[in-house]
């Protein structure tokens, strides 16, 4: 049992995770834990739009930091969204109830030339600012992360715009264009590394890519078109910090995403994190995979469900999260005791010692 | 090379594909074929609304022969909707263009209990007169396809209500309630029975079960809760007709969805129809797969996409689909140009003494 208080700082608890190091226990965060579901960030969006708290440091820095001081989460992600490149890169965007909508879509060669490859600092000068301003208030201890769309999922915005029925509207521009489209893929990846390298300069202690709709592909098409792309950016950061890739919805596909070269692999509940760990290797961290929806089953079946999630791989690198960004109608006191469970779950390799059971 | 006219009539086509006996060339139809990319369709819902087209008879007949009489695909389905049942089960129901709302949505025990077992010739008399007249007039030689919600899609629906964000709420209640969750299943599975049961009396040759849904849960509750009604459904149809099982986003689930006693299993493009093929064993017949977004790309694309699809059983057992239901934006020449493609793609297996490939 190893349920004294952790001896080591969030962040080192952080970092050894993604690098599959033995830890005392498992730190856990939940993608999306700035939202709704917490009364003192509806507080704030009830007075400023989403995009007014993003583009605002003074709140972007108060929401991203209300979930560490309510929940304890061990990492602190940046409030943002990840269509703020894409307006970056030149393409206006609305953030409505209705969901996003980019009402200046990209179809052709000539809407992917014009796209801007974009100096973080002056683009995106709000966001880097809200970062150092967020890892100079998480202190020494508190990692703070960092974070983008895939090219594949930001392409899906630029190019659907609004709509995504059937994904028809950016699949046809794969079919019909592929060239063009890598060459969109390929423009993305390379804002996305000046992005995250931004980020990073601002502080972040890792990066997550998000690939939501990664899942929409085959495995050919995600393999051909979507992998380099991931590959690219992930080498393009050189390692400076940890990368993880997160995939919705993309069991068919982990055979080609463990060659990702990620750091940690986040997954769904759909994926047993054993099967990650079986495909990736022991030097894959997985990151996961409680599905938001237990959330709001009984306080019992949160306990349980957490438990057996924490001990799927034993403890060693694994990061424990959601499968998915917390529901809005989640009550606090269940993300609450998601997030008290794992961190005092017992590890069967909590000794430094300990060797892999899967 | 068989490209000669089929000797077998359309139905003893698809019959033969369905109980994985050698034919001369693939069977093929569309999941949704008698739908808005139609004009004939649009003509008609611009008259009438679509719980409209399926109460009446008389427009019933008539949508579900256009993608025939247009395409000269190899089966005919009803049209109809999933949600039918829930409103013959006590369920108000409407059918917006915003999705469909059932405001009155099943969330206690007494919810439940209050459902009612009903006569399809009672409460849906309008679909079994519609499937009369349809056979009627498809004649002998072409079959005609029934079919329902799988019991876990339709309760979504039914508990959902409307929202269906994250699949919370049918979560909730599942976790909650296990037992009464299970009840609902039941309840549900033995309504689909009668239902299916009226369908097969008006003269249908196959039935086609949905479940748009089950890939929104883990393997191991799809297995608890989903797989017992679906088999509960196929075993009480007691192989008077073959059943399709349809399942959507569903690679994580295979290992359980081929025990479900389906004689035909209907994926969409995320698994490949070989890996089904592998799972299931030769005596279970393959239904799919082409993405619906596949017939937004060029022509050539479309040709290729659809014989390599052709090819990947040999022939043998494969009744060829989409992978979901065709979209609304899909130019007819170019589902003409599926339907075509696939009639006439030489096949492996065609000769009756061929061996399986796979």
């Amino acid at each position: 049992m190893t349920n004294q208080a952790p001896a080591l700082t969030r962040k080192e608890l952080f970092l050894r995770a993604a690098r599959c190091e033995p830890v005392p226990r498992l730190p856990v965060w939940m993608m999306r834990q700035a939202g709704r579901y917490l009364p003192e960030y509806r507080e704030i969006r009830a007075k400023h739009s989403f995009l007014e708290v993003c583009k605002t440091p003074d709140l972007a820095v108060e929401v991203s930091l209300q979930p560490f001081r309510r929940l304890g989460v061990d990492a602190i992600i940046i409030f943002s969204d990840i269509l703020i490149p894409a307006e970056a890169m030149g393409l206006p965007l609305e953030l409505g109830d209705a969901g996003p909508n980019l009402p200046e879509p990209v179809r052709t060669e000539a809407d992917v030339k014009k796209l801007r490859i974009f100096d973080p600092e002056v683009e995106t000068g709000f966001l880097m600012e809200a970062l150092r301003r967020t890892v100079k208030q998480a202190g020494a201890d508190v990692p703070v992360l960092g974070f983008a769309a895939s090219p594949w999922t930001l392409a899906c915005y630029m190019v659907e715009g609004r709509t995504k029925e059937g994904f028809a509207t950016v699949k046809e521009f794969l079919y019909r264009e592929p060239k063009i489209f890598r060459e969109l893929l390929h423009k993305i990846a390379e804002a996305t590394i000046l992005y995250l390298k931004g980020q990073i300069a601002a502080g972040v202690s890792a990066v997550q890519l998000f690939d939501t709709w990664c899942g929409e592909l085959d495995l050919q098409d995600y393999t051909e078109f979507v992998l380099p792309a991931v590959q690219e950016i992930i080498a393009g950061l050189g390692g400076t910090v940890p990368v993880i890739y997160y995939t919705k919805a993309s069991h068919h596909l982990l055979p080609a995403i463990v060659r990702a070269g990620a750091n940690v692999l986040s997954v769904d509940w759909r994926i047993p994190l054993a099967k990650v760990r079986e495909l990736a290797g022991p030097r894959v961290a997985v990151q996961g995979n409680l599905d938001p929806a237990v959330l709001f089953a009984p306080p019992e079946k949160i306990r349980q469900a957490t438990l057996e999630i924490a001990a799927e791989l034993g403890g060693r690198g694994h990061i424990l999260n959601l499968g998915h960004g917390i529901l809005q109608q989640t009550l606090v006191e269940h993300a609450q005791l998601f997030i008290h469970t794992g961190q005092q779950a017992a590890l069967a390799e909590a000794q430094p010692a300990g060797k892999s059971r899967s």
